[in-house]
């Protein structure tokens, strides 16, 4: 007996990592239980680099279900996170091992180790490390990317790694709405990941909140749901497993372009992106058009973006932005060094940077950007500080569970470890 | 005989001035007779603040055919031209009143009384001037916006004054695509126009490469033409015959909104609006619902931007945006004094600029901008120098001659009297 309680965890501690969608979902065909328009896919970012961490911990001690973010006590009263446990207390009540749980109260920690609401995906990050760490504690078996949607839509392609989509699904229920891997993240070694963050003010319109005015205003984006995605699912899913990084990178940026001109359509319009980001978007533009023409011709000619449509089928980077002005660029290894290089000579660390904490993540090794190249760029300003920092990460494993002691967020008493200062 | 030989004219000089869509043109469906995919709409803004001038002259004592834009001779060889020259000298062929033009040589020298591609569409002032000029020099009668359409599509509309439509046509000729006023200038005596001229350098992409990129690329784009367009073209017919600001200004807001939503989903993606240009948008939206609270509550409460939906359907002012980032604002008389007082509080004139000539065309007069409006803005930093100057007009007559022999642009020996210094 005492042995058998031993093996009953009353606390776990989960980190879960942030995924980058390169179809993108925007729009719900019901609020509640978070049913998008369309299906998306992602990429699961590497949890070393950017990842949410949190520990949940039941007791008969704990007077109360008390929640601590990043260091600060909130509400519990979140309704989003009062729909996350009730499916997951509904989902544990066939579960006889939960016996031990009865009448206990819960305490969860939770930090991120990135900024939050910079529209880095956050809250994806959160609720699958949330909803990871409550199956483990309530010993739930099977597919729970469900119970993740609840909290957070996109949240459900941050339990597996690799590549993963969300499929829309058809029921009112919900319960065919679930993430699913494509493929894992030793599938496709050779990709990489560069997060732009750039300098700016928090989003002006949260994401929530913009994609229900899109769906009550704009007039591409039922067109966009039922007629274009369908497509690019099809395409990216064939990219994706060709590892045909052409027609990923192209599907990635018509994908993103998309979803801001369904932003800008939109009533009132939204603008996540700022001049910076489409500094970015003619830079990326700029360096394909390059690569294409040196491919090409043997030469690096300089390539007006005027008549970037010429090389226009040669890629080599794509951007994708999300509900922000930050940009993730997608590239391969090899490419790595001379993108980083390249962006980083149009925006350097401003005066108040740290060059060392510039670069984040991955090894960013930089070099000398080939004068034809900067050549091939129509007259463009360098702005240092435009981009606070860069992170170089690549495709990693899903939510996981820590079981190293030391990492829980929450000490003997059930009370966080760190509090903010 | 000599009477009326002194009848003929051999020098013609013509005004014509800008237009201003509120329902857009973009995109081509024959790029050589341009032909649009969909049918649009235009208030013509008054000649006396923003206007082509142009004069032609036809003499047997030129040795060849000259043109002058702006004080610079130009190559008679363009394209456009040629084509604008060709369809006119067809139509005049079957008039027996231009036989002292026979064997004649063309002198034409034009000139903009406001900056040229700075997306305040110039080449429509330019080419409705042209035509009307040339039409009358040639003794031509009745419609010729379809040749007005051949040198700058939306130059159909710059003929007539009040507002405009063009009617896109059926027939692969283009003889049914012309430009058709819908009520004159004095239909709606309370309409005013405020342009904002945004700094920044000239437009990446024109405006004709950027339609046919759209046309190839956007999957928005043959959706709004289809779908889109032929509705808000019924409504704001309709909403121009029966005054009804609320509908002109919300339709305005929707079609340039979507305009920019198709650039944005062209790939590469274009964009022309940037960071000042958002920046108006949010604040003509916030203007709107707060004269939306306080019709409806008495006070005017404090909106912040992200919750604008709330009294958005309340409209006192329209942005629109053309292939650039200049605002033009729609609004009625009322409105002026405290939206230029509101507009130039975010945009004064900065250190190296005159304020007398920051506002240009009808009088301009400001007041103190109350507390309650600047508090219904959510924080937004003061930008000197960001809009270059403001001009105040209104919907005004179209092309026109100027009789007075003063006003030709050419000396007795057909040479231009101004020359760029």
């Amino acid at each position: 007996m005492s042995v058998k309680r031993a093996k009953r965890k009353e606390s776990v501690t989960c980190r879960a990592p942030v995924n980058i969608a390169v179809v993108k979902y925007w729009g719900k065909r019901d609020e509640e239980l978070i049913l998008p328009i369309n299906s998306s896919i992602s990429a699961t970012l590497h949890i070393d680099h950017m990842c949410a961490t949190t520990t949940v911990a039941a007791s008969r001690d704990f007077t109360k279900d008390r929640i601590w973010l990043n260091g600060k006590e909130e509400s519990f009263d979140n309704p989003r996170l009062q729909s996350v446990l009730k499916a997951i207390r509904e989902r544990a009540a066939d579960n006889e091992g939960n016996s031990h749980l009865t009448d206990c109260h819960l305490h969860i920690c939770s930090k991120n180790n990135f900024p939050t609401a910079a529209g880095l995906a956050s809250s994806a990050a959160g609720y699958a490390c949330l909803v990871s760490a409550l199956s483990k504690l309530f010993n739930i078996q099977g597919n729970v990317t469900d119970i993740a949607r609840i909290g957070s839509g996109s949240a459900c392609r941050s339990l597996d790694g690799g590549f993963v989509q969300w499929i829309m699904g058809e029921k009112d229920s919900g319960v065919d709405s679930i993430g699913e891997q494509i493929v894992d993240e030793d599938y496709w070694p050779e990709m990489r990941v560069l997060i732009l963050v750039v300098s700016g003010k928090k989003k002006p319109v949260g994401s929530s909140q913009g994609m229900l005015r899109s769906v009550q205003t704009s007039p591409f984006l039922k067109y966009r749901a039922e007629v274009v995605v369908p497509e690019y699912m099809q395409r990216m899913l064939a990219a994706i497993k060709n590892k045909d990084f052409l027609a990923f990178a192209e599907i990635t940026m018509k994908e993103s372009n998309q979803l801001h001109a369904v932003c800008q359509d939109t009533y009132p319009p939204i603008s996540y992106m700022n001049d910076t980001s489409w500094s970015i978007v003619r830079l990326v533009h700029a360096y394909n058009n390059f690569k294409g023409a040196v491919k090409m011709t043997g030469f690096g000619l300089i390539v007006p973006i005027e008549v970037s449509v010429i090389f226009g089928d040669w890629v080599e980077v794509a951007y994708t932005f999300d509900a922000g002005p930050n940009a993730a660029l997608y590239l391969q290894e090899e490419n790595v060094t001379e993108v980083l290089s390249f962006m980083s000579h149009f925006f350097p660390p401003g005066d108040d940077q740290d060059v060392k904490s510039f670069f984040k993540g991955l090894p960013c090794n930089t070099c000398q950007v080939s004068e034809d190249l900067l050549n091939a760029v129509s007259p463009m300003e360098t702005k240092p500080g435009a981009v606070k920092y860069i992170i170089h990460t690549k495709p990693g494993p899903g939510a996981q569970e820590v079981s190293d002691e030391g990492a829980s967020l929450l000490d003997e008493n059930g009370l966080p470890k760190e509090l903010a200062s």
